[in-house]
């Protein structure tokens, strides 16, 4: 589905973002969850290099991405956006109330057990890795990110996707695992690299991929 | 409603606990839906000092607590348990279409900005306070931490709860607000303070509190 600048569904994007957050930004999981369930949407572009507008903060207090509004109303927080698009999408969030309760499941364990355990390390590789405490905390990062990543990787196992097919829980899950390229940690997990590569691969990833990156330019201008 | 034996729904929880983690381990949020739902549950113990039972690691992968068991299947991941508790009790996700996703948004909040925003701050004063590199990382840590609080306190401003009324939203939040202890920041935040009182002042989470407590005495045997 386009951008489309007559849709009902408007969501926030940054206009501008430094290298190593582009094509990483939240935004990135609720264009993938609209373009899934085949909803069109156009963009409120916020430059975070400026002081966020009174109206940008009223739906975002945060003056964080994504906000999402549609008529009936406005949202933050890119899990419970996600969550929300879900429930109108069987694709991404089955009719079968055990299936929908597992694939919920995998959205708070993509958001409150792997983000937490790899974002530490993530931030430190991308702003302090030549700090002089980067040195003495690194190994108890990259150990914890490991850690998680395992158990990720063998409950994965060689199924295709966390549950039975893809879900919100794996689209939540590919995107978080994205924010691990400056660690290299992903790739001592192959199946883990397959399986964030089965999620890229789907059309509505690239579109949303490719609408986030166009915003990105239009906001360089 | 007590702890109940013959209950059809099972949480689990750590056997013991190292001091600071006695009261804000994360069974405390589900114990506390529970008792606000007004369904009675009986819980597993798990050693988090010896190597998980693999009976235990097929119900939560990651070893960690709660896992949450009911006649129509097994789930774990906090968030997702409490939401579903919630979907059957209005107390804690009210029936009206906006209301509910407003909940929502606010256990998203606490999960993904809030607690990974003072998460690394609330680690660094419990266990690596005389570190080297604390030193040098704390003051960023601490502005990180306190720029999220200010805006939830400006957002709470003079209500009684996030929203119109309490819902799962609060609770998760109160929970989240819990780890700041070792930290001292919320004490900046009066109206942040209060609102965690009347968190902690509902009968439920009492209740909740002290079932948490006397599992860890009867592990301590």
């Amino acid at each position: 589905m386009p951008l489309n600048n007559d849709a009902a569904i408007r969501i926030s994007a940054f206009s501008w973002l430094p290298p190593f957050a582009q094509g990483v930004a939240r935004d990135i999981r609720v264009r993938w969850a609209l373009e899934e369930a085949g909803l069109g949407y156009r963009t409120r572009l916020v430059d975070p290099r400026q002081p966020k507008p009174e109206d940008y903060l009223a739906e975002q207090p945060f003056g964080q991405v994504p906000s999402y509004c549609d008529p009936d109303g406005t949202m933050f927080e890119s899990g419970a956006i996600v969550l929300h698009i879900a429930s109108k999408c069987p694709t991404l969030l089955p009719e079968e109330l055990q299936a929908r309760k597992r694939a919920t499941i995998w959205v708070f364990a993509a958001l409150n057990t792997i983000e937490p355990a790899i974002f530490p390390l993530v931030e430190l590789e991308l702003s302090h890795a030549a700090a002089s405490w980067a040195a003495e905390r690194r190994p108890a990062l990259r150990e914890r990110a490991a850690l998680r990543l395992a158990v990720l990787d063998k409950t994965l196992g060689d199924k295709e996707w966390l549950e039975d097919r893809f879900t919100a829980g794996d689209l939540m899950m590919v995107h978080v695992l994205r924010f691990l390229r400056p660690t290299g940690l992903l790739e001592g997990y192959p199946r883990l690299v397959a399986y964030k590569a089965r999620g890229e691969a789907r059309p509505a990833f690239k579109r949303a991929l490719a609408d986030h990156l166009s915003d990105l330019s239009a906001g360089a201008s």
